[in-house]
């Protein structure tokens, strides 16, 4: 559960309210941070406190994440000499504090009894990276980001190649200090026709794909209405497929088939966690009987917890679905 | 092309930067909003100049739109006694200028020469006049309307029968007034999963669809996002299904089919009229391409006009989609 965080309290304790950029380059705040979920649900797997701006914060880009409002840049990607602002990224120098944090975090979980639980690494999708760059700001319909792929393709190609060069080492960097899986967010490529996903963001993904084929770890590729998109994000490689809570897993599971996709996960919609007990409980059974048997289903919400989210009701939503699966 | 009026200068000129609700209330005003898309772009249909919340001001609610953010509402509905402030409607008397405005487009419509351009009546859907009713404003996730929603299933079926019933009473006077088709805009139903929107909302859609038939005109149902509730919208009962970008009229085709549904209308990316024409073109006729020879298709765009649209573009796209289907 992404954000599961952001419901607790001994979280917005820790973690006061600055920008999270800044907040995550003390790695025992962000190692805290990854695992007060994992303490207080009983989930079967952390994932690393992060932002999805952090490779290209720490290439000296010039972002800031504003608290309640998302990644906001002074000066947006406009050109092709914007490009130099992009240089590789060199994990040990440019954000040391990452590897750290998950060491921290992959040293705790090892000490804890009970089942094993994997850290997932964390990083963004392409598409997502280079819309927040490009407009400057969150956008709910993108135009500048359409319209420079649409009208200068060559620099857009080289745009997402940068951005997934920079995801590709934040990713490695993280599971070679220890990270079991790794999750690709490219939350807003629901904005894009299958075709325009196809031409001009499948390459990337295709490519982030590829390079961390190697790490030998689970891929998880997700990204919000993404029902047209879920056979191309497929194609792109991902070993699971993260699905919104707008296409039911049995449909899901239709469109991903034939490219080795090994399972789903989702696909609660976070805002039933708003509603009472009893109501969580009869959509988590749907989303339950909803996974076919055909594929692996890893249980999650279909989105990130809302901040005002119940814990009580989260933690009874993970003892469900321990009971539900271990009865199977 | 909803809201294409909002890329002109001459409807800027007019318009000044009111709340919509009270420029309405002068049907010069919204005939000749009405009007300007139609006279610039040579368009094949006028869509009404109004606003989804009308219906629900006019029995004083208790709502303004906020120019640059949306409905707002001091006192959003909380439960049943709020029922109270959504009374029958009674169109002469608590919003004459609605068919006024009708009576002046269609009246200025007839007397131009060349093809027929009929006016489409306008209305929300019921889920979205809910979102904004219960939410007080916009919302991206549609927290306490869904809390209701799945909380207070009696109450939240009232709600949408007395919303319903407000859809009714609009399109039908409009109607009666001289518009030749109408169009229902459940906007934000792509939040919900299939299986919400089937229990939650669809009875509320098909009785608007049931209590409209009558009039004898073509019948729109549009939301955005819709991808896995194309199939539902059909089965509510209009004649013509609206689609956004996401989905490829040929797919859609597929969803829909069996439910007596004549036409798709859609479906270019509002987002790809900032491009330079040479991608507008390219798109549109992608768009034109993906349309099936067992549907009827209305082409226009797959959500609203974005306000910083040259209107020199929407003119050549009209032209564009002229010649070619006067081709077929």
């Amino acid at each position: 559960m992404r954000q599961a965080g952001r419901s607790l309290p001994e979280y917005r304790a820790l973690r006061g309210d600055g920008d999270i950029l800044d907040a995550i380059r003390h790695p025992e705040m962000a190692a805290e941070a990854t695992l007060q979920p994992v303490r207080r649900y009983g989930v079967d797997a952390a994932i690393l406190f992060s932002d999805i701006m952090v490779p290209v914060a720490a290439v000296g880009f010039g972002v800031t994440v504003r608290p309640g409002v998302g990644p906001v840049t002074d000066t947006p990607f406009r050109e092709a000499t914007d490009l130099d602002r992009l240089r590789p990224l060199e994990p040990p120098v440019d954000m040391p504090w990452v590897a750290e944090a998950v060491r921290l975090v992959v040293a705790e979980l090892a000490g804890r009894a009970g089942r094993e639980v994997p850290l997932i690494a964390f990083a963004g999708g392409p598409f997502t990276l280079a819309s927040y760059l490009i407009e400057g700001q969150p956008s709910r319909d993108h135009p500048l980001t359409k319209r420079l792929m649409y009208s200068e393709p060559e620099l857009w190609r080289e745009l997402l190649q940068r951005l997934a060069n920079l995801v590709i080492a934040s990713l490695c960097d993280q599971v070679q200090a220890g990270a079991g899986a790794l999750q690709v967010f490219d939350s807003w490529i629901g904005a894009l026709s299958p075709r325009d996903y196809e031409a001009y963001v499948l390459p990337a993904s295709r490519y982030i794909f590829e390079a961390t084929a190697h790490l030998g770890v689970p891929r998880i590729h997700f990204g919000v209405g993404t029902g047209e998109l879920l056979g191309l994000m497929a194609a792109a490689g991902a070993d699971v497929i993260g699905v919104d809570w707008r296409v039911p897993l049995n449909i899901a599971a239709e469109r991903v088939s034939g490219h080795g996709v090994t399972a789903l996960q989702g696909n609660l919609d976070p805002v039933v966690c708003l509603a009472p007990w009893g109501t969580v409980e009869r959509e988590a059974r749907l989303v339950l009987a909803e996974a076919t048997a055909d594929l692996g289903h890893v249980f999650s919400l279909g989105h990130g917890v809302l901040p005002q989210t119940d814990p009580g009701i989260l933690a009874r939503l993970v003892e469900l679905v321990h009971e539900e699966t271990a009865r199977v």
